[in-house]
């Protein structure tokens, strides 16, 4: 791609309409998606990132718009990337953006994006990660990852955050017993939302007793942060406590680890799709089937069908 | 692995002490563990493979309790899997499977497994792949698959089965219009789990008002069964409506086909996780990190990094 390209310069100022049209190349994976992520590679890495996750109902959304706002005050500009997998319609997701996007008053400073699709290749978090970094490059300087939770998918997409915040609401049968071990183990900031219900200070109480029975290997207490997204209430001690994390990492010489850490990760993952992709381009879709097939009839086992795809590729 | 080894014996005898043996070795990844399920697979392809999902709080522990026993009653054999990546702690699994094993007062004819953690290499549905044929191999007559419901992983874990049975509960909130994508592609019956509670008419009659719109390739027309686990209502239509299904395909010469789509797809996820322990082993694991730290100081984009990494691999 010509460092020069039209499309490129566009995206570097964080031209809207360049963003979105680089954004749907990518979630289509069109030829020229990694040459156009490659090229830009070199001006990201300079924004935040904060990733938000919790269960459907949680008011993601809103406290995404109320960080964002907040942000805005502060003279930083903004990226929204909001991904559902749970999400029926795709349109939906672009009809949703709109809406959004109204409220932020076709503000040039926050950019949003919902994805919903699940690519074929690679899925969503690798899409995400892209997209985030297509935003990094485009010079927001926070980018708000904002995710469904449940599942592998959503601790993908958090895992390349900075900071990830994980959203509870009180009464909403997402008991602190309940809430899954992994999700636990990615939360550097808890928020407990729509913090004016009955039972907010419970959920709280089960969070400090659970948070009080292990500790992390960096040495950071997790902090617990009651909010009202709609009104504003508590999302500056909210956007306070994940910038306090990433001060803490900085501090410590962790950020550059963890950092590297999420890149590790994202690099197994494109080298696993890489790798598939060249062993099906070299062996053929059609023998795959057929192995496929044998197996299916017991003919062969599928352990030695592996065998014999791996002995063609490597 | 010795064909009259001892463990092998037994695992085909379907000696309950010897399953737990052999999938605790599945789960830990041990060198034996493929040579085993080498071993068995041409035992394998017997059973038929019901998967159950829904969202945690549908009674799907219940409900699978519920055909296990009437299945029983049929003079059929059956193996339970109960894949829960949000269960916080392993022990919970294992104590939980106890509990359900003495509502089967130590039967013989019921196996039940929970599975919870995530190894580090492929994964849960991986692993839940490897202990159905395990079990099939042991002569199960029918396999429940149970999953909780949001996400990659779990549309992975029913991908496996024959059968996939998508469990709603009225007033939970998952109203069917937020019913995700996948899962609604992947039923192949629908179940109104609790339907003696408020609602259920309503959910039945939006399922159908969705089921009108969309037509499958296969020409199934999707039933839906409300059912009341605890006091078996509704369970023996679950279980013929289930099977009507497994009949049809087998009356279409579908059968087949289908069970040759899951091995296919079974197929790229063994092989896409052998080509990544292959690569790892000729970069080894320190190159990675190195390349991942340049990539995190902006020295490389990952897609370069991703490149050197193929160039000695394949």
């Amino acid at each position: 791609m010509n460092p020069s390209d039209p499309l490129l310069e566009a995206v570097r100022r964080g031209d809207a309409r360049a963003l979105a049209r680089a954004i749907t190349r990518i979630e289509n994976r069109e030829a020229e998606s990694e040459e156009l992520l490659r090229a830009l590679f070199p001006d990201s890495g300079r924004a935040t990132l904060l990733g938000l996750t919790g269960a459907p109902g949680a008011g993601k959304s809103t406290l995404a718009d109320a960080i964002a706002s907040l942000l805005r005050q502060r003279q930083k500009s903004v990226g929204i990337i909001a991904v559902d997998p749970t999400s029926p319609f795709s349109g939906g997701a672009i009809l949703g953006d709109r809406i959004r996007m109204t409220r932020h008053h076709a503000d040039d400073g926050v950019f949003i994006r919902s994805m919903a699709t699940r690519g074929a290749l690679g899925g969503l978090a690798a899409a995400a990660a892209d997209v985030a970094l297509l935003l990094d490059a485009a010079g927001k300087d926070t980018v708000l990852i904002e995710t469904v939770g449940v599942g592998q998918d959503e601790i993908d997409v958090v895992r390349l955050a900075d900071v990830t915040v994980v959203i509870l609401v009180p009464g909403m049968g997402d008991d602190v017993q309940t809430i899954k071990a992994g999700i636990m183990e990615i939360a550097d900031v808890f928020c407990i939302n729509k913090a004016d219900r009955p039972g907010a200070d419970r959920v709280e109480n089960e969070l400090r007793a659970m948070l009080s029975i292990g500790h992390r290997d960096d040495g950071w207490n997790t902090p617990i942060v009651k909010t009202v997204a709609p009104d504003g209430t508590g999302v500056p001690e909210l956007l306070d406590a994940a910038e306090s994390y990433i001060a803490f990492l900085r501090d410590r010489g962790l950020l550059a680890n963890k950092k590297a850490h999420n890149w590790r990760q994202r690099l197994l993952d494109l080298l696993r799709e890489r790798l598939l992709e060249h062993a099906l381009a070299v062996s053929g879709e059609e023998r795959l089937s057929q192995l496929a097939e044998r197996v299916a009839r017991r003919e062969l086992d599928p352990y030695s069908a592996v065998d014999s795809l791996m002995q063609r590729t490597v």
